[in-house]
């Protein structure tokens, strides 16, 4: 089966397979991501990033539902360890989850999180890429908003929907550090609890006072959910079309596109100097050596093997 | 002041002064830190790792008074964005830390999580090498075990202290999908707690199921802690220093540098990459744009800024 074909015909078992080779990172999967690449760039992107337990999955899940009721195909790609999509864990959302995910419209995959040596962000990309080239949008992708590489991820979607859960405490502290500000739209999960309305407020305080450095007219809002109900679904789904519709019409899906490309370019130079660095473990030892022996630092030894040596000092 | 003879010293001032240093990535402390370098290798660096809430940071403290009270120099750096050590967040457990980073005897240093274009794993341990260097032993290292650079960085520790918490649900899911396997001594917080016991019973059950597979004679414990009351820190103590000395008399040690050692050259020459990339802005600009155009894929950008495209297809 030629699957490049195949996958710009939205043939569903040609799409799987060249996610795996992708997700496997064979050489020889290469000419063929890179003839899909050029049909991509007609998706919607959308990721929905959150700690742990604020429930993600279950609002991926709603948001498929939501999307396919337009008679859109609906790609998820999952990469978040606790997903229910994954292989690794098991939570009471699977259930609910496959029943979404039966939906002849949408296509669902998670990642493998392990045996990646930081080729996780490249391969979730290349898995977009493919569901992209095949037709469906929007594509969500679902992660875990901590880390590098999950950062990475999430930062080449057009529309970012960071979800909080109240009353999580410490969680809600680590999520400060970082990712509130990447968000197009917060959504605040359990909407039906009390305690919803406290965070709804802290959020939108948030946005009042990052106004006035915001250089987007897009002001991110805040919206609370409960995706187990699917209460409020459809208001989200409304402001992930509204937020596409400004991208394009304000001349900022330009810009954004600009820095995912280079993002992705950066992303995937490094993973290819890290498989040139396995693939001579050999050679290097002796610098490895060196460094063990303190006779050399790890930057010294960086950059011989980077061939930078006479670019004199730079750390 | 000259620093690196000030450092090697043990002047608190010029230990802090350089790690900053590091932080902040100046080109001009490459030279410096590269000179503290060679006089490393003397310290046991101990990580300790698990999901927020789990209890690190109030380990790492009680740790700290367990080893001071042995007349030891213990260093503290902490990488998590949750952390009390951190600018980020406040928690109750700040008022305890700071009682205990107050001995003369600690040195207790937090990096920023913020502004690290991937140098994050590269500073933290910088910072460790300024410890060592400084006399410090053992130095611990405090991480969130999510996400590349985190695991980069307690990877670089001799011996690995994994936290769990009982009852912590999702995060249990999610610490299972990588960072179990990677212990030396796994710690189970909240001893008090009836649900500890469970949790301990599970890791001891799982220690048995891949005792099998492991290539060194150690086989890690699995230990009740109560950080709250200090309660069994002693216990937690002598595992560290008998983990260590395991490490020293079965040459295993030898082969866990080469390792460390390895992934820090590595790491650096990501590090240094990225940096020229960024400098290179303005040239790389048309690649980008081909990016952007579909005209190339990334990957086959990536190949041209790393001048490989004479060395055919590879992905």
């Amino acid at each position: 089966m030629e699957l490049v074909p195949e996958i710009l015909a939205g043939n569903v078992a040609a799409i799987a397979r060249m996610i795996t080779r992708a997700e496997a990172g064979y050489a020889e999967a290469a000419p063929a991501l890179a003839q899909i690449y050029r049909h991509t760039g007609k998706a919607h992107v959308v990721g929905i990033t959150g700690v742990p337990g604020a429930g993600k999955s279950t609002l991926a899940s709603s948001l498929i539902r939501a999307f396919a009721s337009e008679g859109r195909k609906v790609g998820v790609v999952a990469v978040d360890p606790s997903s229910p999509f994954s292989g690794g864990a098991i939570l009471g959302d699977r259930v609910r989850m496959s029943e979404a995910a039966s939906s002849s419209q949408a296509f669902v995959r998670s990642m493998a999180t392990r045996g990646h040596l930081g080729g996780l962000a490249r391969s979730t990309l290349q898995a977009v890429d493919v569901l992209d080239a095949a037709g469906y949008s929007p594509i969500i992708i679902e992660t875990v908003g901590v880390g590098q590489d999950e950062v990475e991820v999430v930062t080449a979607a057009h529309s970012i929907v960071v979800l909080s859960a109240p009353g999580l405490g410490d969680d809600i502290q680590a999520i400060k550090a970082g990712i509130l500000e990447i968000a197009d739209i917060h959504a605040v999960s359990k909407a039906d609890k009390p305690e919803a309305t406290a965070t709804v407020a802290a959020l939108r305080g948030m946005m009042t006072l990052g106004s006035e450095t915001a250089r987007s007219k897009w002001t991110p809002p805040v919206l609370p959910v409960s995706a187990v109900s699917g209460e409020r679904i459809g208001e989200l789904k409304d402001a992930i079309s509204r937020h596409w519709a400004h991208l394009r019409d304000s001349g900022e899906l330009a810009e954004r596109q600009r820095g995912i490309c280079r993002t992705r370019i950066l992303g995937a130079a490094k993973y290819l100097f890290q498989r040139k660095f396995d693939e001579r473990a050999g050679e290097i030892g002796e610098h490895i050596q060196a460094v063990v022996n303190r006779d050399m630092d790890p930057a010294g030894a960086a950059r011989l093997l980077l061939g930078w040596t006479n670019e004199g000092q730079a750390t």
